[in-house]
């Protein structure tokens, strides 16, 4: 069918047409169908949006459409049903509780990243894999078809050494501390890394504070070939870009079934051969109990060892912040302090723990102390203002002119005690409220450690925000919840929250 | 934060609003995220979608939204970020694996209907009830709301009779028998059906060649207080509109968890206090087995009870089409000739089954008998006119003036022998290669039945169509695949078809 083009002002994330419900009826096209548009020679597979309301004579067309075709609005083409790709039937045969060969799932992997399947068809894909996991050999495939349908770094170094964390626990700036203590002796690290999704700060928003983190794959290699190293963020670099679309899709649905390839994908495109897995383990985070981070680290290890990568996961502590720090800026001062004064301990001893465990992966003895050594001489300190400098940030940078959010709230202690309990969650959510990581000076700062004594009037935490409004919003909620808990040992108080039954709607049918 | 209004020229199916990336970035919001659209003291919940190459003084905002607020291409409206609905919970704990409450059903289906949810929000939550099935409270939940969420039909009369086919036998013209006959003798039977979604004719196709079928819930209730009945398209009515929602997600992925609750919201809408239940059970259907079809009528028995509804399911033989017509026109001249002449007897013999289970369900005894004393004497017959009268088509239509496809395409057989396989998906697809059921005149008319005796040279089935280029198509088809086998018992060709192993792609991760 011959239809005008109304090219729509924007790119769609995959190629989308919009048919009003009549001429989609006479094209035989439902919602979800693909139609093939054809201009000039050159031909697209879009999928079809059936919208009311639009223009019997014409198909709306996004900009990215347009441009592969060379279209302008008004331009002439020509519509028709075709069928669906290969991959929409790998994914109802997933949904029939099957089992993928390779060919299938890189065919999956290969549309999405080509933008050839609809959220619709994607979420549904991400659902059957959360309820029905993969194989091992499906994980493998997965893997493999994420790292070859994008970018990779390529360094002519071995071995190249990498850190990477399951995250969930606040404040958790250690590869600020890792990647200048591996470099510094010698090893190379090109760590890549994320911006915050649903924490206070990434690892690519603590290192934005101190220098430019958005890099080309030209620059990294550049930059790693001069120090050793890199702190960047891994976003826009297309190292397994299937990775973000799918992130996309589980974003709204709060689930995560792929991280096994999404993060050995982003490791083996930047050629890591010796990795770290940091298990983050403890009541906040995503791993609660020692026995789970031991069950998750098996099937990293099978995957890793499918691909040749020397892979040693560690689960650590992770019951309450590590250091006191939470958000962008807050986070960058204490990582230089912890480089020049060896402080706070809990980063410290963190750092040097998965620093230490990387070096024995490649023969170096007493890798903690290894670790702890480049700490004390400022071999660290010094490799970590090399790589700010490489990457265009200010070498010289002190800890007390990194700029903090203006105003502050503090929480005090309202008794004498012990501090008995941390909310991990509460404190990231406090963080955020107070605008991080957008706003890079805002975040929280916790005065006080597990089991620490405090006396009344003692500071507890301080939350600093650009915003007036957005303080206010956190003092609400500190009325309400109290992320730190003080006690004495008798006095403690054991009830934490009192959990509210929420009776039933009852429905009755009207007749 | 204010922006300015880019209306985009069509209605998307829930509010949406387009923002370009960095837009996005200032607001805090990410893709499937919720916006509050503010203008003139009005306010929508809007889905984000974040575009590459937006405007970024602008938001866009499609026709409903724009509608809903009064705004005009370029009024400045304020954009802020807001939590999700109630229902995006529900549906992650869902994900979870966790059972659903009456009121959280509720919120998802009041929420699906208000186009509140995206579609990949929606086909997650289908895909988890098709892993995690629903308990039978669940299953009543969720049709209640269906139901509530809907518009009625609220006839004076008790009892009203209905029927339903869960499908997927060709040819299957039994409902314009059954509520003919059920309507001589004076009972009510409230007929909405649907059209062919994956078929070559729905109910409502082969009606439509009668009379029209698109009618208003007003119009509907004049024609069954007039005539007992009606037999028209339940699409338009806004008759438990969550399904029509629903099956938009479900026809891509090709899967149908709510099957249950969308039956039965339906003919609760309607009023049904008397339904049966046909189970078609065969090789070429969706129920392949009779203790398949017994488990399936077990599940609706105990929803239907939980509604104090009457339900009887019968499962009848399904190897084969119902009599010989496929396609709309086709399958109207059929019944009109069965109604007459009593013929294709396993087209009679079905409905007569059907009706009578209806007559005996409200006591009427002898219910197969009555059933064909009411076709035998004409009745059925001239009730059938009426109910086309009344619907506004023409009462003395015959079958011969039924327009067909006027070209024809016609297999012959190549041997003597019996039928002894008829590949009921096959055909289905021939009927819609040939056009139906856009093309009402196109369909297959299959002119022998399972173990008849042939010789070669008789026709086996005529394609018919009113174009060429689609009855090439067929032609093409035919010559690999054949629909109708023939032989004899000694020299039957037991091999059906050669399965080729596929083998998968290898896989080399390039180093």
């Amino acid at each position: 069918m011959k239809l005008k083009t109304r090219i729509l002002p924007f790119e769609s994330a995959h190629y989308t047409v919009v048919l009003d419900q009549s001429v989609a009826k006479k094209l035989d096209v439902r919602p979800s169908d693909r139609v093939l548009v054809r201009f000039n020679g050159k031909t697209v597979v879009a999928i079809a949006n059936i919208a009311k309301e639009f223009s019997h004579e014409h198909v709306g067309v996004y900009v990215n459409i347009a441009k592969a075709l060379g279209i302008s609005d008004g331009d002439e083409v020509e519509v028709e049903a075709t069928s669906p790709p290969a991959s929409l039937q790998a994914i109802r045969k997933k949904l029939q509780g099957l089992s993928l060969e390779s060919d299938e799932i890189y065919q999956v992997v290969k549309d999405i990243v080509d933008g050839k399947l609809s959220e619709l068809e994607l979420a549904a894909f991400v659902t059957a894999v959360h309820f029905q996991g993969m194989t091992p050999s499906e994980i493998y495939s997965f893997t493999l078809s994420m790292v070859e349908t994008g970018q990779r770094l390529r360094l002519k170094r071995k071995p190249i050494l990498d850190k990477h964390s399951l995250g969930g626990v606040p404040g958790d700036k250690t590869s600020l501390l890792v990647v200048p203590i591996i470099a510094s002796l010698g090893f190379t690290i090109p760590k890549t890394s994320s911006r915050a999704i649903t924490s206070a700060a990434g690892t690519a928003d603590r290192m934005e504070v101190l220098a430019p983190v958005n890099l080309s794959i030209d620059e990294i290699e550049r930059i790693v070939e001069k120090t050793n190293a890199c702190l960047v963020w891994g976003g826009a670099l297309n190292l397994a870009p299937a990775d973000d679309i799918i992130i996309r899709v589980e974003y709204p649905l709060g689930i995560d079934p792929f991280y096994i390839p999404s993060i050995l994908a982003k490791k083996l495109a930047v050629g890591s051969t010796h990795v770290v897995l940091d298990v983050p383990t403890g009541r906040g985070t995503k791993v609660k109990t020692l026995e789970e981070a031991k069950r998750i680290s098996q099937s990293f290890f099978e995957i890793a060892r499918m691909f040749g990568m020397n892979l040693q996961a560690v689960a650590t502590y992770a019951e309450e912040p590590i250091g006191h720090a939470i958000g962008p800026a807050l986070e960058a001062r204490e990582a230089l302090i912890a480089l020049r004064e060896l402080r706070p301990g809990d980063l410290v001893d963190k750092a040097a723990s998965l620093a230490g465990t990387l070096l024995e992966m490649v023969g170096v003895e007493n890798g903690y102390e290894t670790a702890m050594e480049a700490l004390r001489t400022g071999k660290a300190e010094k490799k970590l203002r090399e790589i700010i400098e490489a990457q265009g940030g200010d070498p010289d940078v002190t800890p007390e002119e990194i700029p903090l959010g203006d105003k502050t709230y503090t929480l005090y202690s309202e008794e004498d005690g012990f501090v008995y309990y941390i909310d991990n969650s509460l404190l990231a959510n406090i963080g955020k409220i107070a605008g991080a990581p957008i706003d890079k000076g805002a975040g929280v700062y916790i005065h006080v450690k597990l089991g620490e004594k405090v006396r009344k009037g003692d500071p507890l935490l301080t939350v600093y925000s650009s915003s007036s409004a957005k303080l206010q919003a956190v003092e609400r909620i500190l009325e309400d919840s109290k992320p730190v808990l003080v006690g004495r040992t008798a006095g403690r108080r054991m009830l934490l929250e009192r959990i509210q039954y929420q009776p039933p709607r009852q429905l009755v049918l009207e007749r």
